[in-house]
C-alpha cells in the first residue's frame, strides 16, 4: 500500500515549528534556531532528523529532559578551546554558540576545539560543520548519547552509535559535507520504517534480547558499520566528548547505575582555519578538483552515478525548495496532534 | 601446507633494523626511531607495518621517493597549529617530531593540531597517538596517500583507505587504541594472503578492471568499510590533510596529471590535553569503568569475548615480547637478502 503524502512550503512548517517551540517556552530566538535546523533536515531529505521529532521533544520538555531556558555557561576556556555546561540546552540552541565561539578560535589561532556538556538532541549535524564551511574553515562534531548499539562481538548495547560530521568549503561546487552515524543505519530511520509501516533490511539492528531482527518495531540495538570499525570509532567518540566532559554516558547505563532512557548527550565541535595552513582560494579549487575527478570515475554495477558526501542532500534540499517538503501519514497525524495541544495553526496544506 | 615460521627476539631484530637503516644513510638516531616503530608494529602483531616493509623502504630509498636527510621545516605555526614540510621524510622520524610538538602545544593551550606534508610511510599509527595517551592527552592521527580504494559506487580507485587512529590513557588497564583504514581490509592484509597463498574473503577487494575478487594476486582496488560511510570518511581525511597541506593526492592522480605510483602522503597528528577540560585521574577511572563494562556485555554467536581497541594487539605484544616475533617464510627470505646486500649481522636465529 503506497502511503499519501502532503507536501507543505518551508517557510509554513517552520514559523509552525518555531510557534510550538515558543508555546513550550523557549524564547523567540531560540525557538527560531530549532525551527531553522529542524526545517533544514527535512529540506535535505534528512527526515529522521527533523520536524517529526517535533512530538518527542515537547515530551522530553515535559519530563523535565530538555530545558527550554537554559543556562548555558562556559566552565574553562583557553584561546583554543572552549568547554560548555549546557544545562539540557536544546541542541541547536546551544551547538550555534559553540560553532561560533570556536570558529572565533580558529580564526585567531588556527584551531578552535569546543566540548559541550549536557545538552540534547542537535539536529542534522552536518548543519554545524557547514557553518565552519561557509567561513573557510573545515568543521568537525562529534555527538554522543547513552548506549543503542552493540559493540562489535556483544549481544546487547553498549556504545552510542555516535555520528560524526565533516565538512569543507569547495569554490564553484557546494560544501564536501558528510554526516555519519557510526551504525549500519542511523536510528532516526528505524523510526521513518515505523512511521511508513515498512520492514527494515538484514543486519541493522537487533531486537531487545539481541536477535537479528527486520521489524522495525522491534528493533531497539542498532548494529555498527564495518563491524569493529564503527564500534571501534563510537566508543572513542565516547571518550573525547562524553568522559573527557566528566559526563560519562555509557559505562553508568550498563552497570545499572543509571537507567538509559533519560535523553542527554554531549559533544563536540570544533573549527580548522585553512588560511593557517594553506591558500584558501587554492584549497577551494582543489575541492572542486577533488569532486570532478571522483564524479568521473566509472559506476559500479547498479549505480548510475559517483556521489560525493552531501550531494545527494543538496539535490532534495534544491527539489524540495522549489516542490515542497513531503511528510509521511505518520509525522502529519503527529503534527496535527501537537497542534491541537498547543493551539498552533497548522502549515497550510496539513 | 603450513609454513615454517621462525621466531626471533625483538632486541635482535630491532638492532638488525636500525643498521640496516644506517646503512642506507640514516643518523643512527633517526634509524633507532624507524626500528624501534617497526618491531613495535610486529609485536602487536601488526605485521603488515613491520619489518616486512624493510625492503620496500630501501627501494624507495634508491628511487629517491623517500630521505634518509631530510630537511625538516616548520612552514607556519600558532600556538596550537603546526605545519610541516617533511621533505619525504620516513614517517616515524618526522611523526615523532610533529606528535612531541603538538603535545606541547596542548599542554599550554589545551590543543595542538599538526599538518605533515610530504612525508612516507609511517608504520602503525597507534604508536604516535599512544605518545599522545601517555602524556595523559588524548591523541588523533590521520594519514592520506594516492588513491587505491573504490569511491562508493565506483569501480575505480578514487580515494586512499585512509587511517585515522585514536588513543585515550586508562587509570589500571592499558590505554584505548583505536588504528583502523577506512577500507574493509587493510591494504597490508591483501600482501599478507600473497605471501601466505590463501585467497581473500568476497567485497574486500576488485581487481584491476573493476571485478570483485577472491584472489589476492589480482587484488588492486581495495573496498570501503561501510559503503558510503568509509569512503566518505577517506574523502574528508584528505581534505583535512592532503588538499589542507596544498598537496593533493587524489585528483592530480585520476586526472592522469601525475603518475599515483609515486609514494607520499600528507597527515594530521593532534592532541588534545584532557586537564583542560576535566580532572585527568577521574577521566582515566571512567575509561577503566568503560572498558569493564563493555567487556561485561553478552557476546554475540560465534565470539568467545568482547574486545577493546588496541586490546588485542596489548595481547600478543605481551606474548611476542616473552616469546619473540614469528616471521614468515617470505619475510625471512626478504630479510636474508637485505641483510646480504648491506652485509648487516642477521637477527639470532635467521
Amino acid at each position: 500500500m503506497t502511503q499519501h503524502e502532503v507536501r507543505v512550503d518551508r517557510e509554513s512548517l517552520q514559523a509552525f515549528t518555531r510557534e510550538v517551540f515558543v508555546r513550550v517556552g523557549m524564547p523567540p530566538e531560540d525557538a527560531e534556531t530549532e525551527a531553522e535546523v529542524l526545517v533544514w533536515a527535512n529540506l535535505r531529505g534528512v527526515d529522521s532528523h527533523g520536524v517529526l521529532r517535533i512530538p518527542w521533544y515537547v515530551e522530553l520538555v515535559n519530563r523535565g529532559e530538555m530545558n527550554p531556558t537554559p543556562n548555558i555557561e562556559v566552565l574553562k576556556e583557553t584561546p583554543a578551546t572552549l568547554f560548555i555546561e549546557a544545562d539540557r540546552a536544546f541542541g541547536p540552541v546551544v551547538t550555534n554558540f559553540a560553532m561560533r565561539r570556536v570558529m572565533e578560535k580558529a580564526s585567531g589561532i588556527g584551531v578552535g576545539w569546543a566540548l559541550i556538556r549536557n545538552l540534547t538532541h542537535q539536529g542534522a549535524m552536518a548543519y554545524y560543520t557547514l557553518m565552519a564551511a561557509k567561513n573557510d574553515m573545515a568543521g568537525i562534531a562529534l555527538v554522543c548519547s547513552p548506549p543503542n548499539m552493540a559493540p562489535h562481538g556483544a549481544r546487547a548495547a553498549g556504545v552510542h552509535n555516535s555520528p560524526i560530521s565533516i565538512a569543507v568549503p569547495a569554490m564553484h561546487r557546494q560544501p564536501l559535507v558528510l554526516d555519519m552515524a557510526t551504525s549500519v543505519a542511523a536510528g532516526g530511520k528505524l523510526r521513518l520504517a515505523v512511521d511508513k509501516g515498512i520492514p527494515i533490511p538484514a543486519g541493522w539492528a537487533l531486537d531487545k534480547d539481541g536477535n537479528s531482527t527486520t521489524d522495525a518495531n522491534l528493533a531497539e540495538i542498532l548494529m555498527p558499520a564495518g563491524g569493529p570499525k564503527g564500534s571501534g570509532l563510537a566508543l572513542m567518540f565516547e571518550c573525547l566528548s562524553s568522559i573527557m566532559a566528566g559526563n560519562p554516558l555509557v559505562a553508568p547505563v550498563l552497570t545499572d547505575k543509571e537507567k538509559g532512557d533519560r535523553h542527554h548527550q554531549n559533544s563536540v565541535v570544533a573549527a580548522i582555519d585553512i588560511g593557517a595552513f594553506t591558500d584558501v582560494a587554492g584549497y577551494k579549487a582543489h575541492i572542486d578538483n577533488v569532486i570532478d575527478a571522483i564524479k568521473a570515475l566509472p559506476t559500479a554495477e547498479g549505480f548510475d552515478e559517483v556521489f560525493v558526501p552531501g550531494e545527494p542532500e543538496n539535490r532534495c534540499y534544491a527539489d524540495r525548495s522549489r516542490h515542497g517538503i513531503p511528510l509521511p501519514e505518520g509525522t502529519v497525524r503527529n503534527l496535527r496532534d501537537v497542534a491541537e495541544r498547543f493551539e498552533v495553526e497548522l502549515p497550510a496544506g496539513l
